[in-house]
C-alpha cells in the first residue's frame, strides 16, 4: 500500500484535519498506545506527550507492576510512576481475554493517519507487530528490549558488563561502583522517541509503516564506542583506571571549600585555564611547573596528564575561601563551575527552584499533592508544554472506549460487567 | 509564508523529489548543517546521520576545538571525535570573515525542503537564527545551551549541582562520586534529535519552521524530577544517601564469586524473587526471616529494605561458586545478571564481539584503522545504518561547494587563496 503524502493530511478518524499544534505541541493529532513498564518506553510516551501527542496507555486490570516503584509519597503513590507518566491517558484493560485484545488492537490500528502508532518493552501475545500489522499495514511499532537479540537485560546488568563501572569511584575504592542514575533507560527512551519521529515521518512521506526496535544493551555499547572508550582499549591505550572526580582528557575536578562544601570545576578550554590562573595568582608558579615537565597547560592532554601537581598548587586556593567567594570569583570570569548539592538542598526552596528554572512546576497530583516535576526540556519557539498529572489506573477507560473508538456507554457497562475493562473510573469531582 | 503540505514533496534544491529512503536510512534527503563541539550536538547530528540524513559539519579553518579531544589513537586522532562525527561530511571555513558566513548561511539556507535544518551548540555572529531565518522563513534552528537563560554549562557541573554525585558510591566514601559517562550530554544529544525531527514534521505538515532549544542544566533537572527524586526530597522523604551498588527500592546488588570476578544481580519481580530462593535453597530461611520481620520478600519495597539481611543470606552463595557456574545457574532460570567487565575485557575479543552484537562493527577509520565502532542502536524494519567513517578537516570543502552550493571549481580555488576555506582537501586515493 502506498498513500500519497497530501493524504495524510486528511484525517480518516477522529481528530482534527490538520493537527498543526501549537509551537509548544508540534505533535498535537499524533495519536500513541503505549504498552509499557519502568522507565525508557515511558519516557518515549512522556517525551511525545510533552510535545502535543495523545498518549494513552493501556495497562492490566489493577495497573501496571511499576505503578508501586520507590520512591513513594506519603499516600503510597509513586513518584516514579507519576512522573514518568504526566499527561498521559490512561485505559485498563484484560490483555488475556481475546475481547480485551481486540479492544486494544482496535485501538492501536485506529485513529486515523496520525494514529497507528504503538511503544511497547514487552511482545504481548496477540499485539505483536505482525498481528496488529495484519489489521494496518501502515502501523509504526516501537519496541525496546534488552538485547538486540530479544532477550532481557536492565539498565544496571547492561552496565555492569560495558565497562563504565569498573572506571568510576575513587581511586582507592576497591571494586566496581555503580551509576545511580538509569542512564541507559534514560538514552533509550530518548532513542526510542527518535526512531518513532523517524518512523512516523517516513509514512507522512511515503504511506509505509515499519518496525522500530531498540535494544538496551546496544544503547549502552554503542555509546562506549562512540565515546571512543571502547577503541581506546581494543587499540591498547593506556587501560582505564577509577579517578575520582577528575575529568578525561582535560581538566576538571572537585574541591573543598573552606566553608565545607565541595565545587565542582572544569578547565575546558586555553582560555578557561589562562583566565583560573589571572584569578588564582598561580601564573608563575605554573609556569615554573611547565618548565621543569616540559608540559603546556593551555593543552588539555597535558593539563590531564599532570593532574595530580594542578591539584596540588590549586587546592589551597579553594580550601582558604567560602563557596560564596569562590562562585562569585569563578562566575565573574566566565569559568565552568558547580556547587555540589544534594536532592534535599536543591529541592528545600521550591519557589526559588521554580522561579530559576522553568523546566521545572509546581504540579498537584492526586495522591502526592503539589511536588516539583518536570517539564519537558525541548523549548520550542520560547515555549513548552506544561506538567499534567499521571493518570490513576483505568481514569480514562470509559472517555477512550467512548471518544475514540465509539463505543456506547452500554456496550461499556458490559465489558465491565465481564471484566474485559477494569471498575477503576476517574475520581468524582468531589474527591 | 505557509506551505500546503503537499508542496514539500517537491525538491526545489539538490535531492531526490521523494526522498523515501530505505528502512535503515528513512532521513535520506533531509539535510543538515552542524556548527557544533564535544558530545550533544555532534551526538544529535550522529543519530540522523545513521538514519541517512545528510550531515554537514561546518569547522573553522584548522578543525573544531573538539578534534584532539581524549582518548587518542596513537596517530594522535582523537577516537572521541571520530567517533561522535562518523559518517557526516565536514567543511573549513573561515567563520570569522564574511565571505564565510554568506557561504555557510546559503549552506544553511538552501537544501530544498529538505534542507533549511541546523543544529548548534554555540550562537555564531551573524549566523543566529533571526540572521538564518531572515534568508529562510521557514529554517529549522536547534540549539543547546548550558542553562536555558544562555548562560553555559557543562555536563560535570550540571550533575553536580543536581544531586546525582551525592548519593552514588560506597556507603563509606567520603564526598560526592560523579559518573563517569557524560550521560547528560548524551541525554541532550537525544533530545535534540527528537526536538529537530518535531519541529521538521510539523514543517512538513504546515510549512513552518521554528526554533527548538535545550539546555543541558534542563534535561539534568527535568530528569531528576521525572524519576521522583526532586519530589522525594521536597516531600520529606527519608533523605537518599550512598547506597553502593544496591539498586534503589527493589533488590539488586554486586556480589563477588569463588574465582575473583564480580556479578551484578537484580531482582525486580517475585518471579525473580521466587526462582532465586530456588535456585539457591534459601526459601526456608527466608521464609524464616520474613515471619521475624513481618516482610514479604516478593514485595520489592521490603526487598529494599531489608536488603542487608538479604545481602548476608546470598553473599556466601555467590562466593562458593565460580562466575561461569553462577552466569549459568542465573540464565537458566532467566534472573538478571551481568558479570561486570572492564572496557579492556570487553575489547580483548573483537571478532567475538562484533559476532555477539550488530550494533559494532570494525570501522577503517584513517588516523585509527580498523577499530570498534557504533552502529546505529536503531533498527528499522530489522536494519540499521552502517558505520562510515568521520570527515578528516576540510575533507568535503569542495565537494559540498561544488556539488551543493553549485559553485564553480574556479569560485572554490578562488575562495581558497583568499582564506575563506580551508586549505586541507581530501587524501588522495594513493594514501
Amino acid at each position: 500500500m502506498t498513500r500519497e503524502p497530501e493524504q495524510t493530511t486528511r484525517a480518516t478518524g477522529a481528530g482534527p484535519a490538520v493537527p498543526a499544534g501549537t509551537a509548544a505541541a508540534p505533535l498535537r493529532g499524533m495519536r500513541i498506545v503505549e504498552l509499557s513498564a519502568f522507565v525508557a518506553a515511558p519516557l518515549c510516551g512522556l517525551t511525545l506527550a510533552q510535545l502535543g501527542a495523545d498518549v494513552i496507555r493501556v495497562e492490566p486490570i489493577g495497573g501496571q507492576v511499576d505503578r508501586t516503584r520507590w520512591p513513594l509519597a506519603a499516600s503510597g503513590t509513586s513518584l516514579y510512576w507519576t512522573g514518568l507518566n504526566k499527561g498521559k491517558r490512561a485505559i485498563e484493560v484484560d490483555l488475556r481475554s481475546a475481547e480485551g485484545r481486540a479492544l486494544v488492537t482496535d485501538l492501536i490500528t485506529g485513529g486515523g493517519p496520525r494514529g497507528g502508532i504503538v511503544v511497547t518493552n514487552a511482545e504481548l501475545p496477540g499485539l505483536a507487530y505482525e498481528d496488529l500489522r495484519a489489521h494496518r499495514p501502515d502501523l509504526v511499532y516501537v519496541r525496546l528490549t534488552g538485547r538486540w537479540d530479544g532477550r532481557t537485560a536492565v539498565d544496571y546488568t547492561v552496565s555492569a558488563e560495558t565497562g563504565m563501572p569498573a572506571i568510576t569511584g575513587p581511586a582507592g575504592v576497591d571494586g566496581p561502583v555503580n551509576h545511580v542514575l538509569p542512564a541507559w533507560d534514560v538514552a533509550a527512551g530518548l532513542y526510542l522517541a527518535v526512531g518513532l519521529l523517524a518512523a512516523e515521518r517516513h509514512r507522512l512521506l511515503t504511506g509505509e509503516g515499519q518496525q522500530v526496535t531498540v535494544a538496551l544493551h546496544d544503547v549502552a555499547l554503542a555509546t562506549v564506542a562512540t565515546l571512543g572508550y571502547l577503541a581506546d582499549a581494543q587499540l591498547g591505550g593506556r587501560p582505564r583506571a577509577k579517578d575520582g572526580n577528575h575529568v578525561y582528557g582535560t581538566y576538571g575536578r572537585d574541591f573543598p571549600t573552606a566553608d565545607g562544601h565541595r565545587v565542582m570545576l572544569v578547565v575546558l578550554t586555553a582560555r578557561h585555564w589562562r583566565d583560573l590562573l589571572d584569578l588564582t595568582g598561580l601564573g608563575e608558579a605554573f609556569a615554573a611547573v611547565e618548565r621543569a615537565l616540559g608540559a603546556d597547560f593551555t593543552r588539555e592532554g597535558d593539563r590531564y596528564a599532570h593532574r595530580a601537581v594542578i591539584d596540588a598548587l590549586l587546592e589551597p586556593w579553594f580550601a582558604a575561601r567560602p563557596l560564596a567567594e569562590i562562585e562569585a570569583e569563578l562566575s565573574a570570569r566566565r569559568l565552568l563551575h558547580a556547587p555540589y548539592r544534594t536532592f534535599e538542598e536543591l529541592a528545600a526552596d521550591p519557589a526559588a527552584l521554580l522561579a530559576a528554572n522553568p523546566v521545572l512546576a509546581l504540579l498537584d497530583q492526586p495522591g502526592v499533592g503539589p511536588h516539583l516535576a518536570s517539564r519537558s526540556p525541548l523549548v520550542m519557539n520560547g515555549e513548552r508544554g506544561d506538567a499534567r498529572p499521571a493518570p490513576s489506573v483505568g481514569q480514562h477507560t470509559d472517555e477512550v472506549l467512548t471518544e475514540v473508538l465509539g463505543r456506547s456507554p452500554e456496550h461499556v457497562a458490559a465489558l465491565r460487567e465481564k471484566g474485559v475493562v477494569g471498575r477503576n473510573r476517574p475520581a468524582s469531582k468531589e474527591d
